[in-house]
C-alpha cells in the first residue's frame, strides 16, 4: 500500500506527523510531496524531508492520498499539480483523507460538489460554497473520502481512513 | 483498556502525541497524569490537560503505562509517586512503552537491571550502568517493556506496544 501526503511550510505538524508514523507502523509504504523537495517545517517547528516535488508525482502509483492542515493547504491549492492528483483520486475513488485546512485544496481542485465532508470551523462558509454538504463531526466518511475538523479528531480520523483503505 | 501516559513540561510532543492518538484510536481509555494537574507544554509548544495528578494515580486501575521522552522524564524520575507506579507495572508485568528519555524514569526506579531495552542515544550509558542489556534499535521488546529511541521510531514503537497489549 502506497500512501502520499501533499504538504508544504507551516502544516499542522501532529496532523501530517500522525497519519504518516500511523501508516508506517501499519506497513504501508509513505511517500511526502511537496512544492519543491527542501525540507518543510511545521507550524511547531517540526522538520520533514519532502520525497518528491508535485511535478515527479504520479498519482496512479499511490493507494491513499493524505491532505493534512495548517498553512500549507493556502499554498497547495495554487499548485495546478495538486489539483490534478486531487482530482485523479476523487475520479477513481481512491481513499483521500484530509483534515482542518486540507479539504482547501479539494475545494480548489472542484470535487466537493454533493460531498459530505466536515474541515476547519473557518473553512466550513467556503465548504458549503462549494457545494458541500458541511458537517460538524469528529469525522464524516463520504465513500472514498475521510475528512475531519483538527488535531484533537485525529483518532476518530485514522481509525475511519483505516477502515476505508481495508475495505 | 485503560492506558496511563506519565509526562511533564518540555515533554518531546510527538513521543506524548502519537500514543496518545493511537491507543485512542484503537478506542482505549487514555489518562494523561503529570507532577500537577495543570496544562503541560511540550518543547515545541503543544498544550496537554492532564486528567490526574501524580498522586491521584491508583496504578492497578491501567493496563498500560507509557512514558514520553523530552525533558519531562528528568523531572518526573524525582517523583517518588512516579517510580512506585513504574515499579507496579514491572513488578505486574503489565505492558510499559517508553521512549527516548523515558527509560530514565525506569532507572530510577530500579528496575532495568538484566532487562534488554534502548533509549535515546545520550541515555545509554545511565541505562548500562543501571544494569540493563542495551540495545541500539528502533525499538526492543523484553517482554511487557518496550522501547525505543527517537521519534522516528515510533511507527516501530507502536507497533510492538499494540502487539504486546493485545497479547
Amino acid at each position: 500500500m502506497k500512501v502520499l501526503i501533499i504538504s508544504a511550510d507551516n502544516f499542522e505538524d501532529s496532523e501530517l506527523l500522525v497519519p504518516m508514523y500511523r501508516m508506517l507502523e501499519e506497513g504501508y509504504e509513505v511517500y511526502i510531496a511537496s512544492i519543491e523537495k527542501g525540507i518543510i517545517i511545521g507550524k511547531k517547528g517540526y522538520e520533514v524531508q519532502p520525497d518528491l516535488a508535485l511535478h515527479e508525482v504520479d498519482p496512479s502509483a499511490y493507494d491513499v492520498l493524505i491532505l493534512p492542515g495548517g498553512k500549507a493547504p493556502a499554498v497547495i491549492r495554487q499548485n495546478t499539480r495538486a489539483l490534478e492528483i486531487a482530482r485523479h483520486f476523487m475520479e477513481t475513488d481512491k481513499p483521500i483523507g484530509a483534515i482542518c485546512h486540507g479539504p482547501q485544496i479539494l475545494i480548489s481542485a472542484g470535487v466537493m460538489k454533493g460531498r459530505h465532508a466536515t474541515c476547519y470551523r473557518l473553512v466550513a462558509e467556503e465548504l458549503k460554497g462549494a457545494g458541500a454538504v458541511y458537517e460538524d463531526a469528529e469525522v464524516v466518511v463520504d465513500n472514498n473520502l475521510v475528512t475531519s475538523r483538527i488535531p484533537s479528531d485525529l483518532p476518530y480520523f485514522m481509525r475511519a481512513i483505516m477502515q476505508v483503505v481495508k475495505q
